[in-house]
């Protein structure tokens, strides 16, 4: 591997696009619940979201941003006095793939996250207590309603383009298929259709992990002790998943954190001490019952099993980018290929590219010029014409 | 994959080796205690083993089988009243790849370990209680000490071949280079010479699923309650690493266990029931604290680092035979290819194949006929010759 490890721009704030705030809105309510595709409904929900750039007077220049697991809101610029940049800063900003001179862009925390919009560890109005886990089951559809619902409450209707990598890709996927008449393009990256046993199989453990630990006390946590162990540890495996073999040996091969090997059971080796602060920081920002909810939504998502399921996407066809990255095993090209071949045979458009990257899964989200151009190309070019593979 | 899912022989008591008994010895005491290669010493080991077989007159037919992670002495036949036969029954009788009818073979039980060989769940002769995280840190070598002085107690000074899978084929690594004169014949199969990032990723992971369970108590576990949840989270993800992503896929897919989908956060997927039982039954059989030594010993193993690691080899080589499978991706082809390398660098015969299986790493543990048949051919061919690759 010769690529370098991608680093963050030196001065996000001078480049991107600025300080930033996350906002909030409140899109359902008692007199308007939100009905949820398994049956339930949620009286309240609100929904934490930021916008950059500007909408155009036509409102036709909007991009829709979908998160992935572990991903909020803040996708790219400043919050005040945090040094870090948004999760997508490297791509979205002035002058970037996502181009805020141009596009208008909205990107909102899901449904069932912890990151300000309303899931599982939201007070129930009916109580007056969180909801644990009688908060009802989600469906990937569920996160589009909401979605859409943000995007009425911007004075978007139609969308030049859905983005998101991983489990945003699912919902663009979802989104595209229900309501295909809301977008005229679609970019999938490292995503999946149908996650396989494999897949499941990691997410069922780190769930396991939290619903064992001795805090979890079935979702009703006691004087604010939460499941940390479990969550760390789903954490950690997860992370080891999102990286390919060989970015873990280029990044850390058999080095030692202190120098020497401390031989013992705490932390030695460097890869060691990475996967702990993983676990570690990961605690600050989530949330165990979220993580329930938003991996079960990925376990049962398969849209392509539904019947007619391309039916109303072929009467208002979408046009499609599915890109996917060489090492990624978690979410392989083999699964992107598989969305792009059920999309050809209902003779959608696609546009489907494989990146070379060394780093797995997590290339999405990281700076790789190939990958930030093939998508800047894509929100850019003025429809018509061929779509191409490579 | 057009591999059937291998099944052991309908009835293995008829075919195999029939009943047999784990023995157990003290092979080191206070008058003669094992140094270990940390400096530590321990005053009383017990060693459980089995053998097989029958040792010739000349004392030049015995082979010794070095057992994985999670392995123990009992690798062939069945106890009294059990119908499962040993762990590696499939390759190890009458008639079988290693031919009982004509090799005497031995299988202990790790240095280390938890089932009848002392471990850091042995009681502890200076004070009464079990060591717990007082007992020494082991290394490889310590192994080979112990399997060389049963060999004396057997007998046997001189093997015609070591074989072992997995951790199994590292001892087997080990020996060999500290010791070629004890053996004419190495096998190893699914191994490696050093753990990769990644590997060792893994089983920290696991360790740390361990030791923050709330009964882990620093290794002293109070009433009998031990750290279950940590120790069956640990199997869990490991075993997922040890088949490959497609056995997974061919084995459960999507399938829900109880027929349809049940919804919830309980074992709904077959992969998710498969995993669940592969995590409660180890509870049975393993031991928390063997989990953590057992696993450190391999993140450190590194043989080929040491100052003129090959040189004994040289001076006496062995005959070596390496067997990796193309869908291991735990302990990979490439990781077999860097032994095979290694030693062929320093002139020593290597035999390498490269076994198609549709199984992963636990291939090694499969009847699987081509690698079988390899380990036959390469016991019974009789020296000189031409090493091969394929």
């Amino acid at each position: 591997m010769t690529t370098p490890d991608p680093k963050p721009t030196a001065d996000p704030a001078a480049e991107g696009v600025g300080l930033v705030e996350t906002r909030s809105v409140q899109l359902f309510a008692r007199d308007d619940p939100l009905r949820l595709a398994g049956g339930a409904r949620l009286d309240e929900v609100d929904v934490a979201y930021e916008t950059y750039g500007h909408l155009n007077e036509t409102a036709d220049n909007a991009i829709y941003i979908c998160h992935a697991l572990t991903g909020d809101a803040h996708a790219a610029g400043l919050h005040v006095g945090e040094a870090r940049p948004g999760w997508w800063d490297n791509l979205i900003g002035p002058g970037r793939a996502i181009d805020t001179d141009r596009w208008f862009v909205v990107s909102s925390n899901l449904l069932g996250g912890c990151q300000g919009t309303t899931g599982p560890s939201s007070t129930n109005p009916e109580t007056g207590e969180p909801f644990g886990l009688d908060f009802p089951l989600l469906d990937m559809s569920d996160f589009v309603t909401v979605h859409r619902r943000l995007g009425e409450h911007l004075g978007v209707r139609h969308w030049h383009a859905v983005v998101g990598g991983s489990l945003g890709g699912m919902q663009v996927l979802e989104w595209e298929l229900t309501h295909p008449e809301d977008m005229d393009r679609a970019v999938l990256i490292a995503s999946s259709s149908r996650l396989t046993a494999q897949n499941i199989a990691f997410s069922a453990v780190g769930r396991q992990a939290i619903m064992r630990d001795e805090n979890f006390q079935n979702g009703r946590f006691v004087d604010e002790r939460t499941p940390d162990v479990g969550l760390s540890i789903a954490r950690m495996m997860a992370h080891i998943t999102y990286m390919s073999e060989d970015a873990f040996t280029e990044k850390f091969g058999r080095s030692h954190q202190y120098g020497a090997p401390s031989r013992g059971f705490g932390i030695d080796f460097a890869v060691e001490s990475y996967l702990d602060h993983q676990g570690e920081t990961f605690l600050t920002r989530f949330d165990a019952l979220s993580y329930l909810y938003l991996t079960r939504v990925m376990d049962y998502f398969d849209p392509f099993s539904r019947p007619d399921a391309l039916a109303r996407l072929q009467q208002s066809p979408v046009s499609n980018l599915i890109i996917s990255f060489d090492t990624d095993w978690r979410f392989s090209t083999a699964q992107s290929r598989r969305i792009m071949r059920t999309l050809e045979s209902a003779r959608i458009p696609v546009t489907f590219r494989e990146i070379q990257s060394p780093w797995g899964h997590d290339s999405f989200l990281l700076p790789i010029e190939p990958y930030h151009a093939t998508i800047r190309a894509f929100l850019e070019y003025d429809g018509g014409g061929q779509a191409t593979h490579e």
